[in-house]
């Protein structure tokens, strides 16, 4: 029983920088990406082959994703999981993702847990979560794979969302639908939580602890309260929503002061 | 008097999907940078010069950034500005950046405003600002620009701040700060405000209104209460951070609020 599945360390995922904040557990990885709204994907736009001086040229795509299996569906986040996403793809990525070599990806997943205020600017710094995820992305072309892919993206914003909508998705809707699927060569995570380490020369400088004031302020996503459409017809607003944003808020909150109380990493 | 600067259109920037909610806009663009707390930057990783099989590869890093001009100082949102970037910079970067011609990089600055839930998952959408930034970023070498980027960025998470620590830097922490300026060559923004916008085909099936609930839920960053370092000497949260997570609370809630309220875009 493989319980710690971890990501190989390679020259391109390896952190380099504060590596006591790394990990390369799938679990970490993986619950960093599932807690983000919106992930950040990069890819490569090759250079003009009509242009020999012009040079491949960096993109970047904000797209909704989760961490899922379709050929195991039961996994959960400590198992091995393929990265799908969904948002706007453009027709050049499509294009490349559509060959079965498919088109190589950069996902990064950050969440801002705090702003964490020492004596001297050079110090500041976030809480934060952030993962980094390396591979190959295609398009998903079987059907029941795709279905499978929105319903997991849909219930990550709200959870059980699907089953209260009008389902199934319609021919139509279905071919309109492009869902990117990354199979993950590498893969890191970085997370600094507690409060904020000043050096030596700062913290016994007479009579600077008393002026700078030093510590943590917490941040997190917050949802509001639901605001329903002109043409909703339903009278309340139901319970898998409101409960969901109350039980959310909470955990965020109570996670981003946790990380702020917390002894240092 | 350029009260309306705006991005050219290129081949690179051009929105091509929903372009009713592009925008080449300066100012437009220039605020959501300075109101995401963190931005993820993309650069192109070489193929490596042994291995005629690899390709160039895209890679993520978040960081903190802001809109700043070093030569006009005095200059706001709806001028022409760089973009300042500051986190760990890879070695890999900083020697592309280094040379006086930089390395290309693309920046994605984007906030999540709230859940859209439609009558079919298909529609289901977020309400969002994002911008795109491409240009070439080179390593600020100037000791007072960098001190001027410093400064930006320290109080773009706290206003004042930096006037409130112990400053100027030391030679030692001028040394070890890696700062990114980003000369911006083209840039887009897209925004989505408002409620849910249903097909007629499922707006009008029978019973379907009165069993899906549509709205939106708001999303918004929120900061918690401050939480002391244990080395705090100052008996007080001092007002410049109180009172500003009081004011971006309540402005960033309102916001959340007032899109999703809002008429479609």
């Amino acid at each position: 029983m493989s319980r710690e599945l971890s990501y190989p360390k390679t020259t391109t995922n390896k952190v380099n920088r504060y590596n006591q904040r790394a990990s390369y557990d799938a679990l970490t990885i993986h619950r960093i990406v599932n807690a983000t709204s919106v992930l950040h994907v990069s890819f490569v736009v090759p250079s003009d082959p009509k242009d020999p001086s012009s040079a491949p040229l960096p993109m970047i795509l904000p797209m909704i994703g989760q961490m899922g299996s379709f050929d195991y569906p039961s996994s959960d986040e400590t198992d091995a999981l393929d990265c799908y996403l969904h948002g706007y793809v453009s027709s050049r990525i499509i294009n490349l993702a559509r060959g079965v070599e498919g088109i190589p990806l950069c996902v990064a997943a950050t969440k801002v847990d705090g702003f964490v205020l020492s004596l001297t600017p050079n110090s500041h710094s976030y809480n934060y979560r952030s993962a980094i995820l390396h591979g190959t992305a295609t398009l998903v072309i079987d059907p029941a794979e795709k279905l499978y892919a929105m319903e997991l993206i849909t219930n990550s914003v709200i959870p059980d969302r699907w089953n209260h909508t009008r389902i199934p998705p319609d021919e139509a809707e279905m071919s309109s639908t492009s869902i990117l699927k990354l199979k993950i060569s590498s893969a890191s995570a970085k997370v600094r939580i507690g409060p904020p380490m000043d050096e030596k020369k700062d913290s016994e400088r007479p009579g600077l602890r008393e002026k700078v004031w030093t510590g943590v302020v917490p941040v997190f996503e917050a949802l509001g309260v639901p605001i329903p459409s002109l043409d909703n017809a339903v009278n309340e607003v139901p319970e898998y929503v409101g409960v969901y944003v109350e039980k959310r808020n909470k955990a965020e909150k109570m996670h981003a002061d946790l990380v702020g109380r917390s002894t240092r990493l």
